[in-house]
């Protein structure tokens, strides 16, 4: 696993309130389907609805008394590879080494694929392959322009 | 304020543990009173006492049914800029904005000047200038050698 992250992803409850209060701040970025990114150096922040994380990340509580909600940390980091091998390879290396798979790769929505691991203090990683965020050599990502849908073949 | 991030934080129960484990994983830091730095592209990833951390960000519960524990998502991110003016002026509009300054700006143990604030759904910041972590023209951190202790003149 290189030592990078491709993306921080802030889970909140409302997009719009926000991305105003980012805004203010006087950070720019593109909204697609509810989700916001900003381009921030070599990587990207997103803001995306929490409990779409929480089920992205496959969060689900195994006490009765903790809800599914609270054992969230509302946030998770991204590591994009280059391929689909690398994305289950680093999974399985994670899980060797004491973590906890909670979503095992599979297909993505946005059309690449990808997987969650949390940490031993339940930090949560997602490793993707997501053909669509160019990566460079040195790792950095680039959020592209999204105001045009993918090319899908004629 | 600029549109970046300078450092991840992750709050950790036992930080031997957790170096153990993202050493598992190929990542090399350095290790500096308790704390982890890992150079990771433009920005750093950090390890932490969770304890510590949450202590650092100023946080505390104001609900008496919610440990300060719980009410921490256990990760900040930190902007680090070139003067103290401007962790003042940057903490001021967040507030202004919508955020809550969980700690005021003050001088900090490692010889900088920073405060925390939570943004509208709680996730932490720390803005901070921290004159030991260069910062490069394009907002880049790079992590120092920490083997050894800053000069501190003669």
């Amino acid at each position: 696993m290189e030592q990078r992250v491709s993306l921080i992803t802030m889970g909140v409850s409302d997009v719009a309130r926000a991305r105003t209060f980012y805004g203010a701040l006087g950070w720019a970025g593109q909204t697609v389907e509810g989700t916001v990114f900003f381009q921030a150096g070599g990587m990207a922040v997103v803001l995306w609805s929490r409990d779409r994380l929480m089920a992205d990340a496959g969060i689900v509580s195994t006490d009765s008394d903790v809800t599914p909600s609270a054992a969230f940390s509302g946030i998770t980091l991204a590591h994009n590879v280059r391929t689909e091998e690398e994305v289950d390879r680093i999974l399985a290396a994670a899980a060797v080494s004491g973590a906890t798979v909670t979503r095992p790769a599979a297909r993505t929505f946005y059309g690449g694929y990808a997987g969650y691991f949390a940490d031993p203090d339940g930090h949560l990683w997602e490793i993707a392959h997501n053909p669509g965020f160019p990566l460079g050599e040195d790792g950095s990502i680039t959020v592209p322009d999204l105001s045009t849908p993918p090319l899908t073949g004629t």
